[in-house]
């Protein structure tokens, strides 16, 4: 097996079989196959994409690279579900007790925000104690008592996707579907899940900038989960807008847990019932979408599924006392409103300006090593679409960074007052 | 100025201005672009091509990487000759005295030879003390004096070329038209010389293995000379078959040396003919192709350029009594007559195939450190398309390696005796 003979055959579109994709995925993480040989290889998937053979071969191999789980001893079915990352994205908070809820486990692996983007486990690390570094035996413990666990992505998972992520990064080939798609999938398959509910973001804001390149990205990892017996799900949903009102970490726990008692924003229940729901009718705990729907919906407005997300939180350390407290235990230094200087319909300039707002408020970050602040972020009153009258207060940004009118002009810079209202759409298409 | 905006461009197809394409290749040489960037950038450039003026801008930028020649001082004009490397391609030798006769210097940058291809710095050696190490000043004495020098190509002449051709050939991007192009004329444009004429040679031993490709290479070189004020002319010529009888070193000497005095085979003569007149009507010695090669056919016949050639070697302090004398200078241990087992039309396997022989022989070089014996090689009593009865001496090896049995068996398998004769066709075709 030699580097040359497999570039000049990708080259010039001839398939490459499994010998040769594992040969390129394990000379990679072992160091023989040096960063300016993989980084050429990339960009040739780049131009000439994957076949079906070469995508599902190329993830087995990723996912090969480190350790995967096993939750053979305990009693089924799982279910997974990811997002590829959006502003104001609580919907596992929320998703996952719903779903375990009614039986079904959901044993999830999370990552944390960097930029816009806010992560799973920075916002569950706002409850004093909860920490993501679980054994497999906790992890399993608590998926069992509780039905729901989340764990953080050690080093020794797809250590292949980490090396191979760095260097796409730097060398131009980030943007090639094939590519995300082995990206995600191998990080969902490294846990036994019989189903995967993945929400593809579209927008400005979002990896995927059209529906297009959504929908063929939606068909490829259905592919990938699909030779590896997982019922793999789509969503493809807007991030032209921050999804809920709340942008932040402990303000985005406190608003999941307010959802969960039935007093969530539309946009974000539609996201979190029909996930959830999908879900439930893959591991047939329901026939159809439509009567897991009403079942679901039903459960979130009663608030019995709550209890979930605390116990959870709890069986995992974290001080849930301090979201039920809210006001007793985020207090930040500044609270600045921002009010409407015009009458007309609200609209941000995008939702990547907010998630970009809320890290500078101290709620994310700009480079991995920098430190989060837990009551930081953003409170929105009013959202895209909805008509507001002179001095109506907009947002609340809540920081403890001495920048108030910083902050002021720079979240004003976001807000435009239009004469028609814009789209609201939350979900733009299901596919599976 | 970053790379991450350049690649992303230049991956859909939009120029990179002149500071992009500097950047790159600066930065590349100065160390600050790493490997893996400059890697996936060449890669891209595989893919998409280069439009005029990125190669324009890319083959100055190379150049511009190290030290050029000024020849202002001189008396001109000046003529540059280079082929793609070939199996036995002693032309230079030739067409050098040819040239130099009609009051046109040639000035040369030569290489040396590694794998089935020999080099002129390699063949120039044979005559001992020969030397391509020589100051500006020397090569300019010789070229006043003689009117055609060569010089070995120095580590400060088109650095750029030397680190990015040693990635190219790691990382699968050999193979790209504008590489190549950039790489071939960046060397030829470090010396000033009014017309260059060109051999692209075609076949399956060539790095042009057809036509099509040939004529591109010969349009996107042209272009670039034409942007330097350059007269770029181009041969196409068949590397099915070596050129002339000889193939070693100081053997292909010996041949230049023959050819000069009248004697050379058909297909050497009629290369060096024409190369040399295509650049005495480059640089208006003659008004037009015809009369020139009348003209040069009659020096060649007659032998009158043929002092040039030992009048350049000995400026350069080699001895060209070893050429004169050659059957007491060159003894192998090992004299080997190859004949025809069968009656029929003789065929090669391919250049290439007998390029490797002599190499085995002791003519060349497998690795770059190899030394080279200057005695070795190959000498066709029968060429191509000829007919030849059963015992009719086909070749003679000369080396000093003890395999003989091992050498007659490598070359008996190269020897292919058909039933109709192949062609023999040395220039293909003619491009300015």
């Amino acid at each position: 097996m030699n580097y040359s003979t497999i570039i000049n055959k990708k080259k010039i579109n001839i398939e490459l079989n499994k010998e040769e994709v594992e040969w390129i995925v394990n000379s990679f993480v072992d160091g023989s196959l040096p960063d300016y040989q993989m980084s050429s290889f990339l960009m040739v998937i780049w131009f000439n994409g994957m076949t079906e053979n070469e995508l599902i071969n190329f993830t087995n191999a990723m996912v090969n690279s480190g350790i995967t789980y096993d939750l053979s001893d305990l009693k089924g079915p799982f279910a997974d579900k990811h997002s590829t990352g959006g502003v104001g994205d609580k919907t596992s908070l929320i998703y996952g007790p719903l779903v375990a809820y009614f039986g079904v486990k959901v044993s999830k692996l999370s990552g944390r925000g960097l930029g816009q983007t806010g992560g799973t486990i920075d916002k569950l690390e706002s409850c004093t104690g909860w920490t993501e570094n679980i054994s497999q035996e906790k992890f399993k413990e608590v998926l069992n008592k509780v039905g729901l666990s989340i764990m953080g992505q050690s080093d020794d998972v797809v250590p292949a996707d980490k090396k191979i992520y760095l260097l796409r990064d730097v060398t131009g080939s980030v943007d090639s579907i094939p590519l995300i798609a082995s990206s995600i999938m191998s990080k969902k398959l490294v846990i036994p899940a019989d189903s995967i509910e993945l929400d593809v973001k579209v927008g400005s804001g979002a990896f995927m900038k059209n529906i297009e390149d959504a929908q063929e990205l939606a068909k490829v990892m259905i592919k990938i989960g699909k030779a590896h017996n997982r019922k793999v799900s789509v969503m493809i949903t807007n991030m032209d807008k921050p999804l809920g009102k709340a942008i932040g970490n402990a303000l985005e726990v406190k608003e999941a847990w307010d959802t969960l008692h039935g007093n969530g924003p539309d946009d974000l229940n539609e996201l979190c019932i029909t996930a959830a729901s999908i879900s439930l009718v893959s591991n047939h705990i329901f026939n159809d979408l439509e009567t897991a729907k009403k079942e679901v919906t039903e459960v979130l407005k009663s608030g019995k599924a709550a209890h979930i997300l605390k116990d959870f939180i709890e069986a995992q350390n974290g001080d849930f006392s301090k979201i039920i407290d809210y006001d007793k235990h985020f207090i930040t230094k500044y609270k600045i409103e921002i009010r409407s200087e015009n009458e007309g319909y609200l609209k941000f300039k995008s939702a990547e300006s907010l998630g970009y707002l809320s890290m500078h408020l101290g709620a994310g970050r700009a480079k991995k090593e920098d430190k989060i602040d837990f009551s930081a972020g953003i409170y929105l009153t009013k959202t895209i679409g909805q008509f507001v009258k002179k001095d109506d207060l907009i947002m609340t940004l809540y920081t403890n960074i001495d920048n108030k009118n910083g902050f002021i002009n720079l979240a004003k810079q976001l807000i435009i007052i239009d004469s028609k209202p814009s789209s609201q759409e939350t979900i733009i298409k299901l596919i599976d």
